[in-house]
């Protein structure tokens, strides 16, 4: 039997809806920039930051666990797309 | 008068729950992360991401505004930390 060794990573996931699709709180935030005096914002889309706080042996694992709880919990496919980022923590 | 250049600038926000605030939302996910077999991470947090798309004469003055932006709209100081990224749209 061999040693594990693992290190603590930080994953930062980013969700959004996806391009094309409907995004009601998005059209919601646009509209309510124009009332704080910031009409120059032209597009917003809303969607959900999430980090992880992970153990795992190399970035590639960390990164690999993060896209399955991406795909498998966090993000919608369907209507979602989400980028990862990987720290070591 | 004189002319103004703007031109096309992207905003990502990230927006999370204070480090030591209650995040009833992250321990939910976190709780589900065993469920789907991945017992390593330790710690969830959840928050918002917010994309922009705005004109502006300058970098500098991009996230000036989406700092205007998360601090009158997108972001609960009290319990929400953010940082921005700009870059050009």
């Amino acid at each position: 039997m061999g040693y594990i060794c693992t290190m603590k990573f930080l994953a930062e996931i980013e969700i959004l809806p996806k391009k094309g699709l409907l995004d009601p709180q998005g059209k919601a935030v646009l509209h309510g920039m124009s009332q704080i005096g910031l009409p120059q914002v032209s597009e917003v889309r809303v969607g959900k930051f999430i980090t992880l706080e992970l153990d795992a042996a190399s970035e590639a694992e960390a990164h690999e666990a993060a896209d399955t709880a991406s795909k498998k919990l966090l993000a919608n496919l369907i209507m979602e797309s989400y980028s990862i980022r990987i720290s070591q923590g």
